[in-house]
């Protein structure tokens, strides 16, 4: 069989969840699992289905064919269909900083994320040669205000040449541009250490140290044009105290980072995101 | 529109999402709302619907009657429907701990608790006041060895008398029997101060502190006639460290079992909890 | 023995904590528990110390006049000296919440909270039955902005005749002026529902929701006379997720508001709390 | 200067913090920061003291002697003195499972973990090439029920040849003789998979899954030669629901066993757990 994860977006509407699953199983499609959410103030509606059909290119072509006219025509759909069995392909960017990196490879070397990683790109050598431990493609691009464009540029012919889905910032101390950033649209994923919308910017450690908060925090989301602003996928925190310095709430916030985005990663490979009204659902 | 949840409990079988979505659709019901949860080792299927009806209770009475017939029959249904806008019937038994008793009269006061509350019944006298400071019936059946039996007849007979729905042991200290227990199956919750399965039976805290954990939990769970082995309903923990003695830990758990033990009231009364294989379905 | 409390706030100085456990063994005194803090970028010392004494009135006002002749004054002391067996005075504030007002009168007549409470003030009548369930007096002080300077006074005279130590605003909705707030410095303890900085100001549940965040909090800091922004003294969150509105964090928000609150007013009770910078040291 | 820890265990006795203090101070040396613990039940005093002495071996010297005969003697004290600066050693034994070993050695390599590590022992060879990326010597020595007294001396021969100060059991598959256990008491960490007391044994997630819990959890502890009874340094737990299956509690529970075990490592490297009473004080 061949299993697949169905995504849809469109206006709520009476009947829509048995029209859909109904549709699917009138093309003997079976219906496995089914979340689904109303945003009853925008009167929106999302579904997440888990569909198995027999193992057939020809006959889910038409399926999707007949999916598109048929459902997602009069419904107003948006709709995307993607095959659970193809492991996207994921490159990472880094900076200085290891732990984020290290994360990522364990998991991807220990087969905890399903996915391909063909490209790690950083404007830095420092952590060459992790990537070489685990046997990975490194491609250093350094970055200055000079030649800023020409660097994204080059990063861009790289991420298309390698059909990359899913863009991960793991503690990439850079700033996309614009250019960059609508070119992948809720496909790069960023780790912010903060408590978004607490603490913006640089520095967040700093600035939660000098507020004095009792707890700190890591935001994964999606990278818009505005700064720390972009859809939160994820977030997670852990208890500070008095007794802990800036340094402290640092090597503290690693672990957070850490885990804040591999759950980020898991949720986005497993289609479990859905992005709207700069707010994501995401399914279980 | 009469807002209805339906439960459905049944052996898992290709197309029944799509087929009872359409049979609800089919009777001018919509189906608003789905959760489903499928066990793969035990191939059972479950699934909560929340639906909307005509306000009509001639027409609800024969959809129930055509459900059961075509949908429960052919699948081997297990299945309730609930009216969403009627208060179930909830009594509560205390001894001499107030903390869960104060806790659960404050939601119920706030509006927080959809659930009506016509019997308290204690076998001491120590928390009478509070009920009558929240004006809630307080019934004193003291029990001893002797009376056991007569005692539980008594408040079986005030149970049924009050068409109770759920019967919750805000840290009842008594150990009902199996006669009265198998009368309310699934019906009956209790709060158990420890992480079970960690710690059943008396005194789990002062067991704790023996142990050295550095984490302490509580339990909230269905009834059954094996003592702290029924189904768990919820579950929270809390931490310790050596700096906390027992009346430290006591203390600490007061909040631990209040909130886990209306956590549970809550699932149960929005019909989210489904039984098992002695283990529960609890839908978000 | 006469059992006290001592807390210590200094410029740090190498060999402070065997000076004053050694000044206080010296007097007769047995320290039987230290806690200290350093602050080191601002070379702030504070030490909080569980000590005992006879039962001797005399003598403990003796120690005094010596520790702060021999110890206070070489070292740039601020300190205090609080008896533990002596319970403080605090008032609450209301208006319409109910959950904040129940959770700290349940405890306080569990025995939880080592306090008296002469007086709950409230600018509406709302909670009036239940200050009277507990029987706590209630004085109903209408507040506009035509009369808020004379509510204010009336507050503050009745606060002052009363001796309160402690003011706790449990959902008081209500600004106080700088002039109330400078009178009881460290002295008012305020809820705020967000987890701040994020989300100062009104209506933070609705900013979080339109934010999309997936963890909502609550704060509880001394009140100071910039809003929102008195040094912070416990915090606590609660995961969300798409499928809670704005009405849903409320309700979980009233979970987390009642726990931070009475865990700040149990901290601040038993002297644990020391203010500097605008941020607090918390000793366990 | 020289920086050292002080670990105190003695009968509890009036006067003690300020006789340590003083003498320290009479000694030229500083207390930077005192913790101490007195289980009152037992009667037992605990404390950790950080001090700072001129960097002069010979005075540290008298200092220790001066220290055993005045102080030590007269309290009964069991106590240790270590070199803050100074690394200890710690050997890893590791079986199949790869993400405690690559949590620990990410960790390492990015100078979070003060340690060295010269050693990591497996009875497979599954594993030797994460070694061998973090360039880290890996060992050997299959295991059988024949072999299994020489195979548990050649451990020891090596343990010792390397002055190994902490044994980590990295989900190591066999169970550690006694022999081997009483030759490094308190000095090796085993993490266990389950929330102890709860699921003591083999295949404690399937346990749990059976059982129906809504959180799983992990232990870091000291072993014994009681299996799964000994000391515990640290525990966490993370959240289940009835979908997740086994395979998921597995996946959970590896994110659980790496950070409790890291935990455990670095409050052990930090010299902040005392044993006693098969507990521990795991100052903060």
């Amino acid at each position: 069989m061949k299993k697949t994860t169905l995504l849809i977006h469109c206006p709520d509407k009476k009947g829509i969840i048995a029209n859909v699953t109904n549709f699917i199983l009138s093309k003997d499609g079976n219906t496995t699992y089914v979340e689904q959410h109303v945003d009853r103030d925008l009167e929106e509606f999302f579904m997440r289905l888990e569909c198995e059909f027999d193992n057939d290119e020809r006959k889910l072509a038409k399926f999707k064919e007949a999916f598109h006219q048929q459902m997602a025509a009069n419904h107003s759909m948006k709709w995307q269909m993607y095959d659970r069995d193809k492991k996207p392909k994921m490159a990472i960017f880094v900076s200085k900083y290891d732990h984020c990196l290290y994360d990522i490879l364990s998991r991807h070397a220990s087969g905890e994320l399903k996915v391909k990683i063909p490209l790690i790109i950083s404007n830095h050598k420092d952590l060459e040669h992790i990537a070489q431990a685990f046997t990975i493609p490194f491609v250093h691009i350094p970055v200055t205000k000079q030649n800023k464009e020409q660097a994204e540029q080059r990063q861009i012919d790289l991420l298309k040449e390698h059909k990359i889905d899913l863009i991960v910032l793991a503690r990439y101390m850079q700033i996309l541009s614009e250019n960059f950033v609508t070119q992948f649209p809720n496909r790069i994923i960023n780790i912010h250490h903060s408590f978004l919308p607490a603490f913006p910017g640089a520095k967040p450690y700093h600035s939660a140290y000098k507020r004095g908060v009792k707890i700190i925090g890591a935001t994964s989301h999606y990278v818009t044009s505005d700064l720390d602003e972009g859809p939160i996928i994820e977030q997670e925190i852990v208890r500070v105290s008095h007794v802990h310095d800036v340094e402290d709430f640092i090597l503290k916030g690693r672990d957070l980072e850490k885990i804040v985005l591999s759950r980020a990663i898991k949720l986005h490979l497993e289609r479990k995101v859905l992005v709207y009204n700069n707010k994501t659902v995401v399914f279980s």
